[in-house]
């Protein structure tokens, strides 16, 4: 029997006829070696287009409609692309997420992958069609349509490679890989060969664009190699994969930047027990999420808190800690977006010491302040001027020898 | 309990979100007095759209995907609908086909209703809820989902109607009922409080667009009143029902035409028994419906038939007939596409005698030639030229007192 691939395909690679033509093509070529399953989103803008709709209708709308409204955009695409692959004399199948055995939980629009059961896939198969799966979709235990939310679509297609024990997925996007830091920024940047589960988690955290970490969490957990490649080039692209040894002759293999974050500072908060507890548990409450956190040494009983959060929460998140901070007494908030965070990533970092400095010292010769660093095993992250972003990148990239 | 109303409304009430959220209006309003399950079609031209950009990709694209493709439609409806409907404070759900528990045959893209196990919909009444039923859809033999083809809309309406033993089905429109004839053509035509099943049957069959004869058996058969109206206006409109006794009085209830049809011969043909199997089976193999058709009575062992075809049918007609001509030794095929089909309706020409008669004469006082005549048991049509169209119907209308 032959081996089997899963190969994704993003909305902008479906976005219209020619382009779903293309990937008729590259499907069809690659059924001439594998047993295929393919993935595909919702064509280009519609997921977009269709919200903006149902926001017209309903400023709040209920999340259930939300996902029957949403799950017709890879609807589409399924059987468009069905349609393509056959009218080039391939034989092929679509499938809604519920039809192709996708169990979620009841979260609508972000609901998660509860199991899957992949028997009609498996049917379709021996039965030698190529198979072509909504994504973003799967049935809930009320068996409604639930959508998988940001990133659902690489999930599904992770997914499934690891149910139907694939010999990779493929991930096709606009780019050829993953590369050492943002090419369009840095032309000296190279595309790496390989790049380890744990390396991919730090930079999808960081502000890589490429994959979303609950995607690389679940290549991680069964173990599916992932090949991130380019939908209109043969080349190969960057292999997602466990860890192996001699990867960790390099200590840093990848340079991120994120733009997207904002700094907010409560000050002189008086140095109780419980304060941070109450800042962070009402942010919660209202689904804002928090990165990057510094509790300042406390000096004669007050503190400064400071924290970053994502741009589109700022607003939000200022007025929660106004309110907290007048019923604790605490001084004004203040906050500044023209911030940016750059992250280093390397599992060489493990076994080599004084990255981190090394990190510091090439900003500070470069005149550039640290406003924050956070730190995990295997990446540094500092908080730094926004108009800093690209000479920042640029440096790390080249003393950290990626160039 | 309060009494069900099944509402149906077509793709040109959704067809953006103003339009939406007056359907919304008149449902929830509805819902004050009574339960109601809503049954929606596509919006707008989307059905349209969808079909071209299939073509574009594959000729003749497959039907299971064509179907896939299609039922997004009406997803998008119900979703919208009810995302609409909750806006105004009311309780909601949209169903699509399968999940309401409408079971159709495996013929993909004209398929049929098979069953109707309306469990989940009469649940989600009992929780107050208005239910919105995808229209045109259903779930067939091999869970997959198949579009119901033309008029499926009001077949899923009305086959709910008849399930969940609704007080009425209301069907809304852009025309605020059945009239004695086209009010575009003739402004006296005058609105019908009620009709009879039959009379609507063969009003369908002859060129009357507002509603298809599918639905029309189905609520015959379950005895299902249904309501046109408009959608635009509070007014009453026509009620399709049983016959009542008092019906009878009126000899006939409507006018109507159809300028889709075309006039095809074969002259000249042998005298030999077989042959107008011949010539209607090779046309039914190419699914070309034939309508009113005339054999002229032998003269000198040569036959004339004659026939009306649908006129998208007319070109492959005509090279069908033109082998066969060639084949039986017959003379030329002759078309005219500038005919009319005009067809007088009415239960009271059952128990009055010389209508038909009487339609001869009207048509002759006017100088209107009749080129073929075929006759119901409650329906009289005549093909006339086309250019005599409106005069003809007037007159019709006029002398048998409808105006």
């Amino acid at each position: 029997m032959l081996d089997l691939v899963v190969m994704k395909f993003g909305g902008s690679s479906v976005a219209n006829t020619e382009k779903i033509i293309n990937v008729a093509t590259r499907v069809t070529d690659k059924s001439k070696k594998y047993r295929v399953v393919v993935v595909v989103s919702a064509p280009g803008d519609m997921t977009d287009d269709l919200i903006d709709k149902a926001k017209s209708i309903n400023e709040s709308p209920d999340p259930r409609e939300m996902d029957m409204l949403l799950a017709t955009g890879e609807m589409q695409s399924i059987a468009l692309l069905s349609m393509a692959i056959k009218s080039k004399g391939f034989n092929a199948i679509s499938l809604t997420g519920p039809q192709a055995g996708i169990y979620a939980d009841s979260v609508h629009t972000k609901a998660k992958i509860k199991k899957i059961r992949p028997k009609k896939i498996v049917t379709e198969l021996q039965k030698g069609k190529i198979v072509i799966v909504a994504g973003f979709q799967g049935l809930n235990p009320n068996d409604d349509i639930a959508t998988l939310g940001r990133g659902g679509s690489d999930l599904t297609a992770v997914a499934l490679a690891a149910a139907l024990k694939a010999k990779e997925c493929e991930i096709y996007t606009d780019v050829n890989g993953v590369y050492t830091t943002d090419p369009r920024l840095i032309p000296e940047a190279k595309r790496l060969d390989k790049i380890s589960y744990d390396e991919m988690l730090e930079l999808a955290g960081v502000g890589s664009q490429v994959m979303m970490s609950r995607s690389i969490e679940v290549a991680k957990k069964y173990n599916v190699d992932i090949h991130v490649r380019s939908t209109f080039s043969d080349a190969n692209g960057t292999i997602i994969t466990k860890e192996v040894p001699k990867m960790e002759d390099v200590v840093v293999s990848g340079v991120a930047y994120d733009k997207n974050e904002a700094k907010l500072s409560v000050t002189d908060i008086p140095d109780k027990p419980g304060i941070a507890a109450k800042i962070f548990g009402a942010l919660s409450k209202k689904n804002i999420n928090v990165d990057m956190i510094i509790q300042s040494a406390a000096r004669e009983k007050y503190n400064d808190i400071s924290f970053t959060v994502s741009k589109n929460d700022l607003k939000n998140a200022t007025s929660i800690l106004k309110q907290i901070s007048r019923t604790l007494n605490a001084g004004p908030v203040i906050y500044d977006e023209n911030v940016a965070k750059i992250s280093i990533v390397g599992i060489g970092m493990r076994s080599h010491s004084g990255v981190a400095a090394k990190m510091f010292k090439i900003l500070a010769n470069e005149g550039i302040n640290i406003q924050m660093i956070s730190t995990s095993e295997i990446k540094i992250s500092c908080i730094i001027s926004n108009k800093d972003t690209n000479r920042a990148v640029r440096i790390l990239h080249k003393q950290f020898g990626l160039g």
